[in-house]
Parts: structure tokens; sequence; C-alpha cells
């Protein structure tokens, strides 16, 4: 049989091609220092240097490559960078890129079990690990009742809480009717915007979702809770969810996921826990205490993908009750139809989520989990912790600063005393230097920088840097550009 | 400074291993023929090989890719083989894989342009440059009033585009007020099952989505849409939303895209055309006929994760007026607050979709693009759309089978005479010899065979010997196992 024509890149190409892209990456561990990790293009930069045509014949891949080099590079961000302060980290590890490569290399579709068993079964596994490892309640074993599945974000586990929560508190009608108007759900004023939107998308309402008033370590209230649910039901409103954090974004409050829990039992509502970073940090013991009472919680989640040494997008989601969520999120059209999945011996995890199709995406969380152990894990995550409460001391014993929130784990909250100017005066120059990134938010009103200790490679020596330039450019304040 | 203890891969490990993982696909790719094309595993039976706790300690490399063979592989559906003729395609290729690894290794966030100016500017790019490439209007372009971003699959787009046509119906006050039951959204009884879902995501509820008749070829019929829009109008209904599909996922049948565009433009409902596989034929000019009317659509997407060489996942999603689908998603909260955004001189395109956090997936789009040309994109679609065509051809002049639906591109509906036992039969003995992995639908209510040509590395020797071992299996009909 004779060769047909082909443009494809064959085996042996890719074998070359291959290598010399994983070496672009482990130089580009190597030397990531170098770089500003903040981008410094301006609007339109990158767009300038491509082409406005797409080519109408195949190019190199060394011509690729150069071309990372001389367009992208430039307009990266470096978020592996251990310099990088900002937001949540995103921290990637060398286990968890091969392990997403080998994702890439097979391209199935884990839609249904039967579309790759090993996609759906090896997923399962690692979420029951996670249970175990995390210390969560046993009822999140897919031995149980519940289970756990990988989202792409804790934005869309949110919103298939949301939905699993909308269902169940109208007897699984919503789906059918569509909304009311009369669904109302629950977070704090500090909970992740995402509920927000998670409202807007689920036909809820922002009007319906009430956010719920902080204390001063700006955790939700219960008792403010618990009064707003109650009028709400007087009213011949219909509450249907809360959602509890484990770490807010903003300042890494910890809000009472007991006592919101016994609320939520009274009530009837679906509890969903959003530990989107801080979870990670109960595969240590001693932080478990964070998110004491999460026994009672509907379904949780966290983002390995942020503090777990796994590259985006990897969000485990678990639920008590599997069969609610599958009851929200189940349609099964002929052509889907096949023995393994009408038996009901297997998972289709299409059922699970938004999204139809999916990737093979535990087998980066299986390559991460066994390179490291579990001490591996532990030990950097504690590392993280103390690097960030040692931070929190340097603030603490200087006049200049001082602390804006508690310091649980690895998020340090402060502002320089003279205010929002000062600070934005400060990030400001920090971010242009290229030498780290910070970014803020405002508590009580006032403008607060954010340090997080998250990224792979941080060390003590970057910690101290980052305060030692954090100082120089506080005694500048008042000093021309 | 002293190195600090540490679990982590170091770049030097990262570039051996890399470099074996990279070795393992190649191999893989070298071999793939040799698998069974659909796994052959039991229920469990992987969990089965798998420890039933995490280790405590760190294990090796080599490790891990002896248990991907030893466990793994025996799981795993191969999407990649030549022989895959199931569902639609997912079709990897080299370059698009390496593209993904850049990213991987990267793991920037693209959710704000400043937080990766590359990752925005490259992917508005990408999509500008396919909006020429398929013959999309104009008015896709960023330079207009619309624009183009990538999401993961074609079942997320579908619910942006609702939610937007949601909202637009009612004056952008469902996002706060929560939807009212009045709603109701149009599609075929052959269109994709995940507006279905979006429907029920939406609060707009499945009995407000109206399933419109199709004609003797599938195709939705538009006076029976026209009645159904005045008679819920009529009715004090709000209709809002109509998907009109190009190539339909049961037997790739072709809505009268210009015609129900015009039923939308009289009523102002949101069009949205879901091209999810067939998009990427309209690389080729000669097969834009099958989207006549594309001009007045309000949204279109398709998959390359399907047939264009991209691995999984890459949804591209483009809107008429950028304006409407960034006031149905957005929301700023604090923390992500910049002064790029504030000037209006970026995309941000956290406020195109569903999720908040998302990868640089215009990566492997840029490298594939690059890589084959558009010459050699055209190429293969072409080739793949001969092979289906040679295949129907076969069916025609075989007496024993029928061709049950029109073929207009690369999917061929047909089905054995004897009816749907014999059907059912044949496909389950051929997957179960791993010769090849065919699916079905049902078609007038008759089991129906869907054999569809999209694999990256079919040729015409697979095709060929698909219709040989279809021809073997319907010669021992009635004989024993």
């Amino acid at each position: 049989m004779s060769e047909e024509k082909s443009f494809h890149m064959k085996p042996e190409e890719f074998r070359r091609y291959g290598h010399a892209m994983i070496d672009w990456i482990a130089d580009y561990q190597s030397k990531i220092e170098s770089f500003p990790v903040l981008s410094q293009v301006k609007p339109g930069e990158i767009r300038a240097s491509l082409p406005a045509n797409p080519p109408a014949h195949g190019e190199s891949f060394d011509a690729l490559l150069k071309d990372v080099d001389r367009i992208i590079l430039p307009g990266v961000t470096h978020w592996q960078s251990p310099n990088f302060f900002a937001y949540f980290p995103s921290n990637a590890s060398g286990p968890g890129i091969l392990g997403d490569l080998l994702s890439s290399g097979l391209d199935v579709q884990g839609m249904l079990w039967s579309t790759s068993p090993a996609c759906t079964e090896l997923e399962t596994h690692m979420m029951d690990w996670l249970v175990g490892m995390l210390g969560l309640p046993q009822k999140f074993l897919s031995s149980q009742t519940g289970g756990g599945v990988i989202q792409d974000t804790a934005s869309s586990a949110a919103l298939c809480a949301l939905l699993a929560g909308r269902e169940r508190a109208t007897n699984y009608t919503t789906n059918k009717k569509g909304a009311n108007g009369k669904l109302v759900a629950y977070a704090s004023t500090h909970t992740h915007s995402s509920l927000e939107k998670a409202a807007m998308i689920a036909g809820v309402g922002t009007a319906n979702l009430r956010l719920i008033d902080v204390d001063d370590r700006f955790a939700m209230q219960p008792d403010v809770l618990a009064r707003q649910v109650k009028s709400d039901r007087e009213a011949g409103l219909t509450p249907c969810f809360v959602c509890a954090t484990v770490g807010t974004t903003s300042s890494n409050a910890m809000d009472p996921i007991g006592e919101i829990g016994q609320i939520c039992r009274e009530y009837n509502l679906w509890l969903h826990v959003d530990a989107a970073m801080s979870g990670t940090a109960m595969l240590c013991p001693e932080f478990r205490h964070l998110q004491r009472g999460v026994e009672v919680a509907d379904s949780y989640n966290f983002n390995p993908h942020k503090w777990m040494f796994t590259n985006f997008d990897c969000n485990c989601f678990w639920v008590a009750d599997r069969k609610s969520l599958i009851k929200t999120l189940s349609i099964v059209p002929e052509y889907l139809r096949n023995q393994a999945s009408e038996s009901g011996a297997v998972i289709d995890y299409r059922d699970w989520h938004i999204q139809l199709g999916r990737r093979f995406r535990s087998l980066k969380l299986w390559f991460v989990i066994r390179h490291y152990g579990v001490e591996g894990l532990q030990h950097h995550i504690r590392e993280h912790v103390r690097l960030a409460k040692g931070f929190a001391d340097w603030v603490r014993n200087d006049n200049r600063f001082e602390l804006a929130a508690p310091v649980p784990l690895n998020l340090v909250c402060f502002r320089h005393k003279q205010g929002d100017a000062a600070n934005q005066t400060i990030m400001d120059r920090l971010n242009r230097s290229g030498d780290l990134f910070l970014t803020h938010t405002k508590l009580n009103g006032k403008m607060t920088l954010r340090l997080c200790v998250g990224q792979t490679n941080t060390q003590a020596r970057h910690a101290e840097k980052a305060w030692q330039r954090i100082c120089e450019e506080a005694a500048r304040l008042g000093a021309a550009e």
C-alpha cells in the first residue's frame, strides 16, 4: 500500500520536536528568575508582531519556537516565577506537566465510562484518595453515597452545586419548568465573585443572592445568615443554597462551617464549601481545624491547580449525595446510549458537570501524588505557610506597616499606614520593576496589599527579597519616579 | 545561599523524564493500530489494579510510566486510532500536542489581559484568522462589533449563547431578578442534547425549549419554527433564542440557516449556529454552501478539537455583538481591578465565558495552523470527505444495506436492511473485535450505524478495511458467536 500525501507530523518528527519543546520548558524553568514577573508590554503590542493572515503553506517547527521566544515570551506574566505573589498561585510542577502531556497524547474523551474506562476509573480513584488525604468526610467517597469529579474551575463547581441545591429545593422541577424568581441563595460579602456569576447563570438572579455580613475577621456571621433565611422563608421565598468559604480570595477568611452547617440542616439548604486555594492545606492535619464542621457539607471543592503543584485546569469537586447531582445534570440522547451505562455499574461523568466532552485530567493528579508522595506535598505546603507567617512577623514588627487581616495560612494582607495612595504607589512601582508581582484588595474600604506564598519554587530567599523590595519602595515614598 | 530541602522535579530531571514521556507518545503513535480500538476491560477492572491508598513517599518516574502501560493502557479506548469511526472524532496532532505542552509549561492564567497579555492577544488573533479561514461574516471580527473566544466545549458555548439571548430579550434584567418561567428557546428534535442541558442550567426549563420538527433530511423546518414562535408570543411568552445546527450529531443534517435567520430577525431572537464538527469543513470554500445564510447569526461555534487536528479542549465561539455577551457575563470584584481593564483598551476573556480561570489554549491552535498551513488543513479535510463519500457509495451499491441519511461531509449513516437486531449484532461484534469502533443512532425510529471519518491518520486503507469487516459481519448474521 503506497503512502498517501500527508501534512501530518510523523511519530519520528514528533519525537524530535517534542524533545525540543521539553528542552525549551526545562530551560525556561532554569532561567525563569531572569524575566520580569509582570509582563511589561502595552495593549496591542503582541498582536502587532503577528502576521495579519494565516500562512497558506506549513512552516517549520523551528520557526514556531523562535516566535515563542520573540513574540510570546515578552507578553507572558510569569505565574511560575518564585517571585509571583499575586492573586492565588497557579503552581505547576514537572510531574503535573508530564501527566497532562500524556493526556494530550492519548486525547481520549471521558464523557462516558465506555469511551475510555481508565479515564473514569482513575479519576474516581484519585478523588477517593484525596478524601483521605484531606481528611474529608467519608460520605464523599464513591463507595458511600457520594463521589468526586474533576471540574475545570471552582466557578463551574459552584455553579453545579447551586444547580443541585436549586433542584433539590424545588423537588427537581426547575429543570423542567424554569426558575420562578423565588429561589434564594446565600453567600458572604467576601465570597468569591463566581457565586454571583453562578446566580446569574442559574436563573436565580443576583438580587436573590443574599450577601451576608462578615465579622471583623471577614468571616460570615451565622446569626445574620439564620435571620435572613428565616425572614426569606416567611416572605414565601424558597431558600435553597449556601456557599461557605475556607479561605476567601480577598483575605483568606475562614467561614464557620459548622455553625453555618447547622442552619443549613435546619432549613434543608444545600451547603457548598469552597476551599479553592486553602483546601490544599488540609493535606496537613494541623490545619484541618480551619474547616471544622465540614461533615455537614453537601458539596466541597478545592483546586489542585492553585496550590497542589498541578497545572491548570484541575478542580476537585465532591458531593455527599451523587444522585442529587446526577438527577440535576443528566440527559441521555440515543447516540450516547450503551450497555455499560444502562447497567448502572459505571459512572458517566458527563452527568456530573456542565460540559459533555472531558479530557483525561486525573493523569496529572496521579503523577503529582505519586511523584511527591503525601510527605512531599505536606513538606512544601508547610514551608509556604511558614514563609507567609514569617513575612507577617516582619510586617507586624515594622512601624510603617500593619496587618489588615489574620494570617491563617499562606496569604498576608497588609498595608502601609500612610493610606491608599501610598500603597498604590508601592504596588505599582514593585510590579513595574519586574522584581516581584503583588496584587491588592479592599478591606474595610482601605486599599490592602496581598502577598500570597504558593508558587512551586518560592523559597525563603524570595520572601526575604520581596520584603526588602517592599521596604525600599516604602522608603522612596514621596520621591519622584 | 544553601539549597532548601525539596521534593520538586528539577529542570534537568524534567528534561530527562520529559524526553521519556515524548518517546512514549511517539511510540504509542507508531504502534496504535496494534491495540483494540474499544477498550475491552470490565467495570471496576482498572480500579482493582490501583492501590487503595496514596503513597506516603514519592515514587520514581519509571514506576509511573510502567503503570501507564500496565494499568492505564488496557482501559483506553483509542480515539487516536485510524480505525476509530465512532461518535465525532477527537483528532489530535503533533503540533497541537506540543502547543498544549507549552501551555502547561507556562501555566499562566488568562482571565484578564493583564494576567498574561500574550494569552489574550494570541487568542483574539487566532479567532480573527479563523473568521477568514472559514469564510465567516466580518462582523465576527474583533475589529468590528464582534469577536471570538476559546471555550472548552460546544456545550459551554451554547450555554453562553442562550444566556446572552435570554438577557437581550429581557433587557438584561434576568441576571438580576432571576428567570420568570416565561422565556422560550428553540432547537430541532435533532439538535445536540447540550441545548436541553443549557435550558436546564439557565433556568429556562426543558418544557420551554421547543424542539421543532425536522424534514426528511432531518433538518429543522423553518415554517414550523415560525408558527411556534408566533403562537408563543401570542400566548404572552418571551421567545429569546434559536439554535440552528450545521451538521447534527446524529446524522450530520444541515439546518437551513438563512431561513431560520429571517425568522430570528423578524422576532428579534438570538440565533446561535452550532457547527461543532462540521465547521472545520468550512476551511474548504466548496463546502460553505452548507451554512448559507450564516451572515445573520448572532453567535457561531465549532470545535477544532473534533476535526481540526487540535487536541481537546478547544471550542471556537464568536459573537456578532461582544457587548451583549460581556453585559451578560461580567462581574468585577475589587481584587481583579487593574489599569488595563479600566482603560477599556483590552479584552478580559473572563467576561466571555462561565469560568474565571483559563489556560493558554490559543498556543495549540497557532501551532496547528502554522504547521499545516491552510493548504494542509484543507487537504486532509477533503480527503476525509472523499473517503466518507466513497464509503457511502459502497453502501449504496450493496443490496444488503441502505443509507439512512444524506452524506454532505464525513459522516455516513447506514443500516443493514434486516432491522435493528441485525445492526446491533453487527456493531457489537465489530466493536468487540477491536478492529474498529462504530457507534449508532436512531433515525425514524430505526437503529442506524454511524461511520464518521475524521481521525487524523485515517486513510483509504482504513475505510476499505472497515467496509470489509462490516461485510464479513453481515455475512455471519444468524451464525452463533
